[in-house]
């Protein structure tokens, strides 16, 4: 891995809440200090966690101010009514004490089993002992805590050149079930050291989401705690402004970040043994794209097909002809790595089932699907349906 | 099994072709008398194959002549472009020189494999052979010929009693993945022993397949080969009218034939080892019930977790919550075979672990998902997602 960068003012530190995960880290703080701005973004499940439901409504009051990030892994606390709503505020409220700031700076994120009522005492002596033990460079301590059913860290960091100065993007993520846009069990925390208003942090966040956990499926499920944070820490030395050359700088880096941590995701999926690209080409409208997109990556007799190393371009046209946004298949190709398999909506008459099945073997996959019907494209990644992702499923209660 | 009543005017015999399935009949012709009425419902799917886009123009034809059900398993024949199209008019051709009618008086049935070319000749010799043994007692041999992955015939019959006379009602199936609406793998194949008009005949067919194949899914997955078929044979003894009580007798038989072939097609489904009955209500519009039910019913998440016995009711209102239709989730309830899991998008008061997890030890599984919002309701059958489904699925090119 690539030098960690520190992000000035921001310091982290996990403990463990000796609950579901025993002795290990769950429990993590972030505190970042005044003159930040941070962006948030929350599932679109209307089955929303306690902590979204009260993060979101934090996140209006804190600008500006010291913000601390309040994760803990192990329970969702979703589906746990009012009570679940006074756990999580009790928790923000012991830290802020704790920490001597406004209770309404704590920003609470949780993931894990769903439905079960919080060990609130044991997640708050966590996080007070954590508050204690706050340092610059804990990020691989902080990826590590806010894992579930992942099983490795997804922790990446650039530099970025502005002249003689340096400015640092370091993030980390969690997911690897329940993904799809809108977005996944995902808990995302991306951090820039500069100072960006909180409208143009929105932007960025906004296309850098959009390009990274909206173009990810892994089951087409989604989860109630779903949340990704973009913080600027405010560092003065760098005043980043809207159109300028750093601007674009530090878009296009934040934007290659997330890819990066969504890609990430995609190969720790559950079970996966496959990263697969479903790309999608000359399609009518956008909408057309990312409905054949999303069809054929989410279809199971594609994904299960794709472990099976079986170039079944049948089922992966038959997704294609059942997404509600085609009426016409007649103009479809297909590729697999470059292989052709189907043509004008027919096995492609260059079609060799040895060379298909030779490229079906590769750990990465790319299905290139031409549409024939107009200019729009759209890629999504995805992963196989493996025996694991099925014993995992059925086992562990997430 | 139930006695099986024969059809007037309608017999049938199966042979081999000798190909995918060796010396298993797998070629089907069924002839039926002149004065028949046939309805015939195909595939949604924008990918069709060869055989499904003949019948659709063979179907206009062949209204009142002697008409031939020629129906192959073990080659799809789709994806197959121009020779797809003249094999199958070939077999067509063959046919009905064998049996001096009109071509067009034959209609096309094929399943199995995508995007091989069929071995036009060994399916012509199996169709001859039959078309030389026809029998009207054959159902046992003709359900069993149109297999490919059901591991068990779907075959059922029925009498009507009209006054003194009977009206005779035999159909029989064949799916058991790719199955959801507009609807499946599916090839059936229903008579009804009545004359009856097309119309009359075709509302009763829509009107069995909206509460049967339209309501069952296994992996959301369609194909191009869904065929359904309903068929009057023209009994003069029976000729029935619409809004009479012998009319709402046949309809109320039709719907209950579909419905358990439908629930024989679900039991028997790629590696399940449930049947699991979502049934949606207080929706607010019967879209929203279907999108409920539907999301609930193929979402990975809740099959695999159904497999594992486990009564993960987060993840079914987690799949509640994505439905495109829902925006409210607290006013919704859930409960398993009776038993309370969650009440006001929350966990229930009266939860209790054991009970939840004795209920999915059950084969028979009813999810009942409240959504307090108004009175609209909808019912779909679907089974779990096992190691079966997967082994079967990356194992078989279907």
């Amino acid at each position: 891995m690539k030098k960690l960068n520190n992000i000035s003012g921001v310091k982290m530190a996990a403990a463990s809440s000796n609950t579901r995960y025993g002795k290990r880290d769950d429990s993590l703080l972030i505190l970042i200090d005044k003159g930040n701005t941070v962006s948030g973004k929350f599932t679109n499940n209307s089955f929303k966690s306690a902590p979204v439901i009260l993060a979101l409504s934090h996140l209006e009051q804190c600008s500006g101010k010291e913000v601390v990030l309040m994760i803990n892994a192990g329970n969702a606390n979703a589906g746990t009514g009012k009570q679940g709503a006074k756990d999580v505020l009790a928790c923000c409220k012991s830290v802020s004490k704790e920490m001597s700031i406004d209770h309404e700076s704590v920003l609470p994120f949780s993931t894990g089993v769903i439905g079960e009522y919080l060990q609130t005492d044991k997640y708050i002596n966590a996080f007070i002992k954590a508050s204690r033990e706050l340092k610059a460079n804990n990020w691989k301590q902080a990826a590590n805590s806010i894992l579930t059913t992942d099983t490795k860290p997804k922790l990446l960091s650039s530099l970025i050149k502005n002249g003689s100065e340096e400015i640092a993007v370091t993030g980390f993520a969690k997911g690897s079930g329940m993904i799809r846009p809108d977005f996944a069990t995902l808990l995302s925390f991306v951090f820039i050291d500069a100072k960006i208003s909180k409208s143009l942090l929105n932007d960025i966040h906004e296309n850098a989401l959009s390009e990274s956990f909206n173009r990810i499926t892994v089951d087409g499920d989604t989860s109630p705690n779903d949340s990704s944070v973009l913080v600027a820490s405010g560092n003065l030395k760098s005043a980043v402004k809207k159109g300028t050359a750093i601007e674009k700088k530090i878009r296009s880096t934040v934007i290659t970040i997330y890819k990066e941590l969504a890609e990430l995701l995609i190969k720790d999926a559950e079970g996966a043994t496959k990263k697969i690209i479903v790309k999608v080409m000359q399609a009518k409208t956008l909408k057309q794209a990312e409905s054949v997109a999303f069809t054929v990556a989410e279809s199971p007799l594609v994904k299960t097909a794709m472990f099976g190393n079986d170039a079944n371009w049948g089922r992966i046209l038959s997704a294609v002809g059942r997404s509600p946004e085609v009426n016409d298949v007649s103009k479809t190709s297909i590729h697999l790595n470059g292989v052709p398999l189907a043509k004008n909506g027919n096995l492609h008459p260059q079609h060799s089932e040895s060379k298909a099945s030779k490229a079906i073997q590769k750990k990465n996959l790319e299905i290139t699907i031409k549409l024939g019907l107009g200019k729009d494209h759209c890629s999504v990644i995805t992963s196989d349906f493996s025996e694991d992702y099925l014993l995992i499923n059925s086992d562990y209660r997430s």
